[in-house]
């Protein structure tokens, strides 16, 4: 039996201003180190260790896991960053709070890009200032690759091979592994792992810095329901 | 052309103590995460950027390396962790202060212990509470491969594998490439690259958390002596 365990980012200031943040490289705010290392801590108190990290190229995920693994004492385990972790890509809205997001565009629209699984945003322009498309990070993937908007379904498409590529190999070799990543690339995940409909997976709420269990059998399927680590001091 | 950057670490709580560190994982001070943070601007201020980061395993040049490039918005470079790149092992000394070592072995011992280029401090038991034997990190080394005391010479000895097979060759294949490291790790590729006789080196002195760089031409040699890069915001 392996056991996987997902992180949500710790609280990022865009999370605290409520806006749309997507692709957009936002800073942890305190509340959101806290998090990442009350999450450390919490895992170390239950006993985990881990082989290998993967996180997306955002900082508030990567942050997140430095801190989780600091108060592990596991500062130098590999880490590997993959953009196929990334948030979703919330196209137009990236930038926009809820109040502006719902002016500009009327709140039944809103509620249908927060509740549908496969209605993106509007598009950014490609030369958009908020576009990734010239981004050095990005700098290895064809133009086509770097979304312009994402639905749900799009994200889940781009999560996937990240898991059948890399990670399920790693578990499966004997590593454990613990993903530091994002609300809709973690729903992504467990979406495929816990086998949830495209109308019911738009309603998981995955909270932030809360480490998040699977046990998996050796095909990787889950044994049982996944479940949260309750909060433990080391 | 090749740019070399080798970082060490900043301020650490032993430092500020004046005790003997070596192996032992000690944490950056408030004032060594400014210093790191410093590094990082000054390094974006003047132009340069990465593509692969090297570190050892220890936390206080890991966290160094972390907080240079969150400043240079690089939280997302691969980091490479190698034991090789730690510090000096100070045996018996580590976690003594200046004043508890003279002490305890006398002023003229400690003077040779600290300018002598091959004479090292008395060993730690294998199993003393601060030796590294029964460390998980270093569970894939040959026990003999884990020093109990370490000269300069020693230091040289182990860190150069490190430059050999990996970081060369890296820097070779083009990639921009930084290390964060150790005063004496650092010194023991400063010994090579430079080529500094014995008795010169235990004199070579390398300030926390301050850019040090080397330009290199296609053999990897120094086309100059190398410098430090001045203080400068981003």
């Amino acid at each position: 039996m392996y056991k996987l365990v997902l992180i949500r980012h710790g609280e990022s200031t865009w999370n605290l201003e409520n806006r749309f943040t997507g692709w957009v490289d936002v800073d942890l705010t305190p509340t959101g180190v806290a998090q990442a290392q009350q999450a450390g801590r919490t895992l170390k108190a239950h006993g985990y260790d881990f082989d290998v990290a993967y996180t997306s190229v955002l900082k508030r995920a990567i942050w997140t896991l430095w801190h989780t693994l600091d108060q592990m004492d596991r500062t130098w385990l590999p880490v590997v960053h993959q953009w196929r972790l990334n948030e979703r890509h919330y196209g137009g809205l990236q930038g926009l709070n809820k109040a502006e997001t719902a002016k500009q565009y009327g709140d039944e629209q809103v509620l249908i890009w927060r509740r549908s699984y496969d209605t993106p945003p509007p598009p950014l322009a490609a030369d958009a200032p908020l576009s990734q498309r010239s981004d050095i990070r990005y700098a290895k993937l064809k133009p086509e690759e770097i979304p312009l908007t994402e639905c749900l379904k799009d994200t889940v498409a781009r999560v996937m091979p990240a898991w059948n590529d890399t990670i399920a190999p790693a578990i499966k070799s004997g590593k454990r592994v613990v993903i530091a990543a994002h609300g809709n690339s973690i729903r992504a995940l467990v979406k495929y792992l816990s086998n949830i409909g495209d109308d019911e997976i738009v309603g998981v709420n995955i909270p932030n810095g809360t480490p998040l269990v699977y046990e998996l059998d050796a095909d990787l399927k889950p044994i049982k329901p996944y479940y949260y680590l309750e909060e433990k001091k080391a």
